[in-house]
């Protein structure tokens, strides 16, 4: 059973194709490109050096979100369009819960994944690694960085930071806080991966989980700042 | 400073870019084709995704050994090529150590990289992760599985199998032995990779490990094949 899926959730793009759980190629940017000259292009290298088309593909999975807005809208368009054309069946992944297979189950400790989500929030989600398995542990939500740090207070053991807001997050709650149990997941295993994503699709896989090109939607799990103006506008006029 | 790194010592062929132990980009595949026909194409179209070109780098690094013959010699003699034509400098980088950069240094645990050598043997190197390092415990070596699988049962705490040869090692160790702290890297950390390469090489490169083109050479561990029939034959004829 062979997924090609797909992240542009935030600054890193990548495609990664997998078969029965086992990695056959991944393409990873971090350069700071635009996603929408990259991600197909990208696609079409790796399937091609890989040896594989397409049509040859069985599931077609992405990270539909949260994260950048415009990202999002690319790798999930560029899906549908896809799946549409090819008549293949869909798998939308939490962004932060794809981040979740970064890091391997071994031992105990706690994941929590960040992205930068601008005005001094983040998009999390708090994922605990035990007994070689992943347990997700709330809601993927937009969190102030002040609460997300006493959240982390109550939580023994060490934690470990992924996702492109992992940088912030470290140095905003190291400035108040000395949590001695947090620390950066290596350089490598940071961001978002098609890999990961890739991995978790596999487990909504074999739960049937998968829909088609025209129900997959992004999650933004917020207003668009366009819709954010709009709705205070409106409210403001409303007076 | 960035590295551009390689990895095709066994059945994956990868190249990665990093500046300043940042992963800007990454291609890996595991689809059993040729690295000879692959490797090139990849590094050429990685590098031009991500909008550099090859005059920019600074270091080039590659897993010099141990692996297959035919692959170690593919990515040495592509990078001593390519360093020698734009007089760069190389790292060589054990293949088993760059492993060890594959799982992140969280918690404690005992990395075993196993390559499938053929001949009833592994080449093999363990590693301890503790306190947020990577510590090698002995050399590169090849060595006979039921020699690895008593040492491994005297390590305590998990041990976690990376490599191309984890999957043959943990059915061989599992037939005779019910060690249960022995685990299989997840998938996409299992194999050779060149971000570990690089990872690895950024480490040398602050030592000033590097080396000239010319100096660059593959470390096999063990004789080839030929050479070993070559041995063997003169042994017999010299009675």
């Amino acid at each position: 059973m062979k997924i090609l899926a797909f992240d542009s959730s935030a600054v890193s793009a990548s495609v990664a194709l997998t078969e029965d759980g086992k990695l056959l190629g991944e393409s990873f940017l971090n350069a700071g490109l635009t996603h929408s000259r990259t991600l197909m292009p990208m696609t079409r290298e790796m399937l091609d050096t890989a040896g594989f088309n397409l049509e040859e593909i069985d599931v077609l999975a992405v990270a539909a979100g949260p994260g950048s807005f415009t990202g999002l809208r690319i790798a999930v368009s560029s899906v549908k369009g896809m799946a549409a054309a090819l008549n293949k069946k869909c798998i939308a992944v939490s962004t932060l819960e794809a981040m979740a297979y970064n890091l391997p189950p071994i031992g105990k400790y706690t994941v929590c994944a960040v992205m930068d989500a601008r005005c001094k929030q983040f998009y999390n989600a708090l994922f605990r690694i035990e007994n070689g398995g992943i347990r997700r542990l709330c809601d993927d939500r937009a969190i102030m960085v002040d609460k997300l740090s006493g959240e982390l207070k109550d939580i023994d053991g060490d934690i470990v930071l992924v996702g492109d807001g992992a940088n912030l997050a470290y140095s905003l709650i190291s400035e108040t806080d000395t949590n001695k149990n947090i620390q950066l997941a290596p350089q490598a295993l940071r961001y978002q991966k098609a890999s990961s994503v890739a991995a978790a699709a596999f487990e909504k896989y074999k739960k049937n989980e998968t829909v088609s090109a025209a129900a997959l939607m992004p999650s933004y799990l917020r207003l668009s700042q366009a819709e954010r103006e709009l709705a205070a506008k409106n409210k403001g006029e409303n007076k």
